[in-house]
């Protein structure tokens, strides 16, 4: 922009996030000086008050503002099962979807060598060591049903057969509510493959 | 969210932005602490840095980051054309596709007395005393081809005529590279009507 430097380098600033442009970046910037100087501020403070603030819990990995997350910390909630996930997103939206009570352990990606996150970058040891030692009984497998995370589930299944835990993995199929006739072909075979008496 | 309140606060400032929604900033929120952090510290500061520094040219109104903008503050602009834009993107875009070496005049907005933007909400007195005290000549209007941007073009044409300027407007009709087939029929029948010898 050749108004302002400073424009620019808020413009450019913005150009790091998921999903927005160079053209989105310059709309935010403008949008910013014009009448929403407090709001912007307010972004300002608290993106520094989070990257200060925002740690990652010592148990499940899941971000957190102290040592240990709210869930881990929560006696009241059952540590014989924990749910793996593939990032916080996804804790979120369990906790929000159902009645769950368990604990959970965020891997923060997916087994992709080729990417370059390894077993040990996901944390998978610190799980390993989690189910040998603690008291853990099922691990529910909630990661996506890509390629990368079907080899992360398969690893985790391994690795709780190792150590002698049960492993399940959350159902996948054509989502409640939805048609059959727009479900993707690969979800309804394997909805199809995947049919139970009832 | 649940697993912090930073994070939950980080969310919400990021709402008041156009095209975010709750969940996109939750997303932001959460894409900013996973090793993004340098980057979320810098666009932090930079938004500080705008908030502080960024001004409103005294005569054209545009941002800059002193009194006057450089646009004003360069000899070698002609002062005899003035361009009346709708906002400083308009100007960004005038700048980089054009060769236009005039002044310009930022209206913030258009006039909407509905919304609350009348004459003096968009500077047109400030204008007006340029026009009858300045070297301009020509008043390029430049506003959009909405109800609101055609009162905004028929208001400063009145007001052209009162002081004695010549008003023109900028030519609309179908895109250079569009195809007649995908112009919208209002502007179809605005390109007929405006058709020219040639």
């Amino acid at each position: 922009m050749r108004s302002s430097r400073l424009l620019s380098d808020l413009a450019k600033a913005f150009e790091f996030l998921p999903g927005i442009g160079p053209k989105s970046a310059q709309r935010l910037a403008f949008y910013m000086m014009d009448g929403n100087r407090d709001k912007s501020l307010f972004l300002s403070e608290t993106i520094a008050k989070c990257v200060e603030g925002i740690q990652r819990c010592r148990f499940c990995r899941n971000y957190c503002e102290s040592d240990i997350c709210w869930i881990c910390a929560n006696e009241d909630r059952e540590s014989h099962t924990i749910c793996v996930v593939e990032n916080p997103l996804d804790v979120e939206a369990v906790e929000e979807a159902s009645n769950y009570n368990g604990k959970y352990f965020v891997l923060f990606g997916r087994l992709s060598p080729i990417d370059g996150y390894l077993p040990e970058d996901l944390g998978l040891n610190d799980l390993e060591n989690q189910l040998v030692n603690g008291a853990c009984e099922e691990l529910i497998v909630a990661t996506s049903m890509t390629l990368e995370g079907e080899a992360t589930a398969f690893y985790l299944k391994e690795m709780a057969d190792r150590v002698g835990v049960k492993a399940t993995r959350i159902a996948y199929g054509v989502p409640i509510g939805g048609e059959l006739e727009f479900a993707n072909p690969l979800t309804l075979s394997h909805a199809l493959e995947g049919r139970q008496e009832y």
